[in-house]
């Protein structure tokens, strides 16, 4: 099975890392701005590397309806400062406590929790502030994707609510019921309102925001199965932190549930489900539905 | 020194507080709702006590413009959320250690840290949801409050800002310039904040903005050394936690830089300033010049 994306999906893959890169360089308060030990607490758990792949597909989804994504690249961006505040307030020794976070001391580690819980605080801030700044998208749009982004952050079935019932779920045997909301939820939410904040700036109607949706949706709980995997099967290095632990926290996951292979074959069916999804777009869907196979198989 | 408010202003602020819990009481999601213990959590902090000062200034000063303040409940409201979320921050152990606030036993200690961290999470989200949930306001009006209010809350001169240089400062001798940089981020902005949501939401033009911002400015500049001050010189019983936590921790004070007297001086005269920015509003502004006073002689 290859782990790497064909070369041309993965030259295009770099190029738009690359640009959500530099607009998320251009969004960072510089490392010696005052106060600087929080800056340099965001800086170094937003650069820490990642595939920015929540950026990416709400790019992506974007150009199903307008070519220009340029307006784009902030509210992308700040998709990624969403993330990167759940994974720093997740390592914290209170939630998973988890020391290593790609390959490098996570940021509680690194700074201290203080300044690692207002890292998170302040990246979820600086999120909001530039869903807000986007001076070339209609202000209904942008409002509009205010208040589904925060509903899908949030704690009723979106990425907060998620991360407690798993909380909650820890030590206990998993139901299917449960597991389903706790990854629809803590990586689904955010993965759909992905694709729908792209969809939404670039003036998608109601009918295609749906099929973009139900894209958005499976691809997330795929691609949060396949991170269950990678837990059970994945090494220390390409995982860049240790393997095993949602086992050693009784974490509920696919693997637990229903096993490798058939959790394998669940996430390979998602990905079809989505892609399917897209058909209506033709052509213009080709890099989305790439996109969502490469995840199925990746390593890390 | 009166320290209760008039019996006319006590009336009013009292109307007031009862509106705002009201409106807290729809927005936020039931003890019932899964997943409970962060609502559980959430609604704890929030219903605590307090007297929701930040949503009244704000209701306060859309009042200068316009008569009808509903509309701005559920915004105004939002404040005192995003005030609830950096309370139960600030109590965390990695931060201020505190294990009472208001009489109570703090989010963390009654609900575990894992809870309380996310609590304030999904406190400040929800404030943003109900930002960009306004169907009342025009749209251009919300998205300015959402982009102002973010700014001030983080990390460049806003409250997570503040909080940080607070975290810093302790242990070195305090001085003028630092001092006043924390107080004005860490409560200043807040407050210069809300009652610029209300005035921009209702309506009002750069001028006026220019004015009700500076009674903001002072206003919670003078609240945050009355904060200061009652912590040397208030009861355990009227604050509701231990007094003298500022000095066990040698946090930057200003009666520690200014001593008392002098530091009870500095407040009467930004009330005055603050008021005095008020001026050209004539009688409207009445109760928000008798709330600035009234703040300066809180006992809690």
């Amino acid at each position: 099975m290859s782990v790497v994306p064909s070369p041309k999906l993965g030259q295009f893959l770099e190029q738009q890392r690359a640009r959500v890169d530099r607009t998320l360089e251009k969004l960072l308060p510089g490392a010696e701005v005052v106060p600087n030990s929080i800056h340099r607490a965001m800086r170094y758990a937003v650069f820490a590397g990642g595939k920015r792949i929540r950026p990416v597909l709400c790019l992506e989804a974007g150009r199903l309806f307008r070519d220009n994504d340029g307006p784009l690249l902030p509210p992308a961006s700040a998709l990624e400062l969403i993330h990167t505040y759940s994974l720093i307030h997740d390592d914290l020794p209170a939630l998973d406590n988890d020391e290593l976070r790609r390959g490098k001391p996570s940021c509680h580690v690194a700074f201290g929790e203080a300044t690692a819980i207002l890292a998170g605080d302040g990246l979820l801030t600086l999120a909001f502030q530039v869903l807000a700044e986007s001076p070339d998208i209609p202000p209904e749009r942008c409002l509009r994707v205010n208040r589904e982004l925060a509903r899908a952050i949030g704690t009723l079935g979106g990425m907060i609510g998620g991360q407690v019932a798993d909380l909650e779920a820890e030590a206990k045997p998993p139901d299917a019921r449960t597991l389903e909301y706790i990854h629809a939820s803590k990586t689904g939410a955010l993965f759909r309102a992905s694709v729908r904040t792209g969809a939404i700036l670039a003036g998608a109607g109601e009918g295609d925001l749906k099929k973009v949706s139900v894209y958005g949706e499976k691809v997330g709980l795929a691609f949060q199965i396949v991170d269950d995997l990678l837990d059970v099967v994945g090494s220390r290095e390409e995982l860049g932190k240790a393997p095993g632990k949602d086992a050693e926290h009784e974490k509920a996951t696919y693997p637990a549930l229903y096993g490798v292979e058939k959790s394998r074959a669940m996430t390979a069916q998602m990905v079809e489900e989505a892609c399917g999804a897209l058909a209506p777009f033709g052509e213009k869907a080709a890099n989305l539905k790439e996109i969502a196979r490469y995840l199925l198989k990746r390593t890390s």
